[in-house]
């Protein structure tokens, strides 16, 4: 009989589970679940309090209905019985965290404190600790902490100390009353083993942790505020799980939820962007994964610890084990596009679209697809939502360069795709010049099937093949891998991730090659697009931070 | 019994008719004549003769048959007795020019040379004589010619020397076929007076004559090609008339056919955009008339010879007599928001705009108005359709600085428009740094009486109040006017340019005046225009220039 092993995706909106066969990785049933609560960013439920400007909360009850309701539809549909399944792995976005009490109950779900907003989970968008995460940068510079190099020199506010820290100061009734503060992904593990084990990966992206230096020291965080000096020993936990490594096993309340037999294995948790890495047949260093949707996540692997201009981060054993995981980022990749399609198409190209039955991003595509490199004289900077890598920062803005009464919006559209093309290159030159080897790419997300032009243009300006994940749901399937390393060959799994990925894992038949003939032009543009990169983005014009102070001040 | 003239305005598509009571300036009637092979830019009428690209010929047949068709309609209109007009004048784009033979015949007519292209009127946007351009400014720079100065540093293509080059180079047997080579506008004249006056208008901005020095050299007209040595000699005419000056009368011939009576006073031609100077009221120093429409000429009278940078030219007695005019333009200023509304607005603004029952632009202009300054965080450089003043510099191209996922529409288009008023302020300020006063705006043409938002902008950013024109008709309405001066007071008509604005020239009653809040934060907007500007125009980074070198490398 084949075993299986399930993989379930915490996304932003809805959890989906995939049942995997273990010995092909092939995709035999999948589940979505909606969060009945989605992002909570208006009102809290129920009690219906009013929330702050940039907020955005989750709620607890959402994650736990998604595994009761998806996993019996996964089996149902597959017709798999429960004793065939092997193995669990989850993947969440990160940081999202929320504050729970001793015996593991979110306090949101505490009559008492379910009125406080900071009783809910900060979902990872949740961007009202931007004061904290100020002052956590600010105290770690004067103090020279050594981690910040580590993170591109900036902690981002939607990392778990800012959280913590807003907790701290905007509710510290509910720092006091939690037990601990808690990762989604830990406290879904949580619930299903009984067992807290908190996993190297967001620890290590999100919570400042590294295996040789464990957390910031007590000094720095007192000097943060007073009242967090204990943090890590009072609500945190310094035992932290490489990823890869079994968290514990199903108990038996849960597996009855579950529609499973209790004691399956249950892998420690796992970053959504990060486990894709090995479901894109990555296990080893000098490939660089690229997660892309709305924005895009960089993953590459080293051996070696090394300081990378803008990254978001590294982490030893973060995304596999035995290597260091470097993180980069681009903030608005899809995003862009989106916007374009949105803002910037005139009626004539709807009515085109409709008329030919394709989407406008479809039109703009074909339309773009036929104009050669450089053929449009148009360059841009893909800064509609900020940098993210290399220059994290995010008060820079977008610029487009060379329109002309001529100039038509497929022309635009693909300079706005080249755009990100070339912030994806800046980046590749970073890991580069500071000894992480880049020579391979690998694409997964919603993007790369989409739309073949921008990866042959991504292709062209990188100069490097461009490999496509075989599955579209690369998250879950790297989670049911990891749920089959945690099961191990005993029971029908594996005995490492890099066994899983040999069989498990898959690219696509067809890749992009560079077309050297159009990386010829492209390095010509890339030239200019860096120039212009380094004029606005490092301080020689600061016209966008001062438009923007001005746009705050008139407002 | 009132007396009238007549103003007639050669435009690029039509011609217009206007009759104008002389007493006070009211427009009584007009006419307009769609010329019936409009700019020939593909095949030549008749033979078919394919044109190659860049060319714009127009047909002098149409000039005739605006002045018989337009001139009865007016008098009908009006039910005027032709006993009473007095004096016709007309304006016309310029460089707009013609080979014709001895007796006054375009070559164009004569059956030998009619399927020739160089025979025919060469429109001012024919632009296939850049080479000769290029090499007028070359042998200018070379030899160090002293008027080279007064035109900005460059001599355009679209001028009368590149066109007669361009016939010399390509055409030599028209070039020596043709008994002269002329305006336009002054063969208009000479075939209404039968003599030919050529106006200093014409001859100053655009053959480089000027009332001190004349013409260029011999030496280096010999330098520029062997064959146009004695051009001027041979081809053209030293006798050149002042702006104001009256041409001749009305032939009795021309009068049949125009539904006039013989002998009326006929005035110097005018080109278009000066003729409307006095129209809006301007006969002395510190007053700038924009004429704003696709594009916008900016002029403004001076009492000494001043070189400005990137100015058009200026040219003694060219608007007014007894003043240096100086003209600077600007070539993208309309066209650049015909471009947006057909690219970049999104169908629901189009949706909306219908539902509304307003234009695309009245949509954007309304959601544009509740807009503070700087509250889009945006910022253009104009140069959609390269620079002419203060860069002089056709390969430039448009920037946009500051968009977010936030930014709409109409923040663009609002974008678009400022950047238009930060142009004309760099114009205004090469103009005051090198002498020139420019105290007051008079604005004429299509766009201010269209859009109050656009005019308000002009006010805010250049700190200075704005007249309009009363009239639209601002060219056919200048072009009477001096068609009243021609006639004389002694005939019922004016004996200067002075009395004759005092009493029939009129700006509204409403006026822009500058809000200086808005002054406040746009001082600060065109500090970084400024910066942008010198960055990308003034050779900093020249990366436009590459990029449109790129672009026809490749295409």
């Amino acid at each position: 009989m084949p075993k299986y092993s399930l993989g379930i995706d915490f996304g932003t909106l809805s959890g989906r589970a995939v049942l995997v066969d273990v010995e092909n990785g092939r995709e035999v049933a999948a589940s979505v679940y909606e969060y009945s609560n989605a992002v909570i960013d208006d009102r809290l439920p129920e009690t219906n309090e009013k929330l702050p400007p940039d907020w955005a909360l989750q709620d607890p009850a959402d994650y736990l209905r998604v595994l009761e309701k998806t996993v019996p539809a996964v089996l149902k549909e597959a017709k798999v019985s429960p004793e065939d399944v092997i193995g669990i792995g989850i993947d969440f976005t990160a940081c999202t965290m929320l504050p729970i009490d001793k015996s593991g109950q979110p306090l949101a779900f505490d009559p008492k404190w379910r009125s406080n907003p900071h009783a809910w989970v900060k979902l990872w968008k949740h961007h009202a600790a931007q004061p904290e995460a100020n002052r956590i940068n600010e105290v770690a510079r004067e103090m020279g902490e050594p981690w910040l190099d580590r993170y591109g020199g900036k902690i981002s506010s939607e990392w778990f100390f800012a959280k913590a820290l807003q907790i701290v100061n905007e509710a510290p009734e509910v720092y006091d009353a939690a037990d601990k503060l808690i990762e989604a992904a830990d406290w879904v593990i949580l619930q299903m083993t009984g067992k807290e084990a908190r996993n190297a990966c967001t620890a290590g992206y999100k919570a400042i942790w590294s295996k040789r230096d464990g957390y910031p020291s007590k000094e720095y965080l007192k000097a943060l505020h007073p009242k967090i000096e204990n943090i890590v020993d009072e609500k945190m936990s310094r035992d932290i799980y490489p990823i890869g490594a079994k968290a514990g096993e199903l108990t038996p309340e849960m597996a009855a939820r579950m529609g499973l037999r209790p004691g399956i294995a249950v892998a420690v948790a796992n970053v959504d962007a990060h486990v894709a890495v090995p479901a894109a047949t990555v296990t080893e260093p000098g490939k660089m994964v690229m997660i892309m949707g709305t924005s895009t996540c960089h993953m590459v692997l080293g051996r070696e610890p090394k300081i990378v201009e803008g990254m978001c981060g590294y982490v030893e054993d973060g995304i596999i084990p035995g290597y260091f995981g470097f993180e980069a980022g681009q903030s608005c990749v899809g995003d862009h596009f989106a916007w374009f399609v949105e803002n910037c198409v005139p009626a004539s190209y709807m009515d085109e679209a409709k008329s030919k039955g394709i989407s406008v991003h479809e039109l703009l595509t074909e339309k773009a697809s036929v104009l050669k490199p450089g053929e449009s004289g148009l360059i841009a900077l893909d800064w509609w939502n900020g940098n993210r890598s290399v220059l994290v920062d995010v008060d820079l803005t977008g610029v487009m360069v060379g329109m002309t009464l001529a100039t038509k919006p497929e022309e635009m559209y693909r300079a706005l795709i080249e755009a990100t093309a070339f912030g994806t290159n800046i980046i590749i030159d970073a890991f580069q010049s500071s000894g992480v080897e880049v020579n391979e790419l690998y694409a997964a997300g919603g993007l790369p099937d989409r739309n073949p032009m921008l990866m042959q243009i991504y292709a062209d300006v990188t100069s490097r093949e461009i490999k496509i994940t075989a599955s579209s749901q690369s998250c879950a399937l790297g989670s049911a891998m990891f749920g089959a390393v945690a099961a191990g060959s005993a029971a029908g799994g594996y005995d490492t991730i890099f066994d899983a990925a040999k069989k498990m894992a898959r690219v696509k038949d067809v890749t992009y090659k560079p077309i050297p003939k159009n990386h010829e032009i492209y390095k010509k543009l890339f030239a200019e697009y860096k120039l212009l990169h380094d004029y606005f983005g490092r301080g020689t014009n600061d016209i966008m931070k001062r438009l923007k102070a001005m746009r705050e001040e008139v407002s």
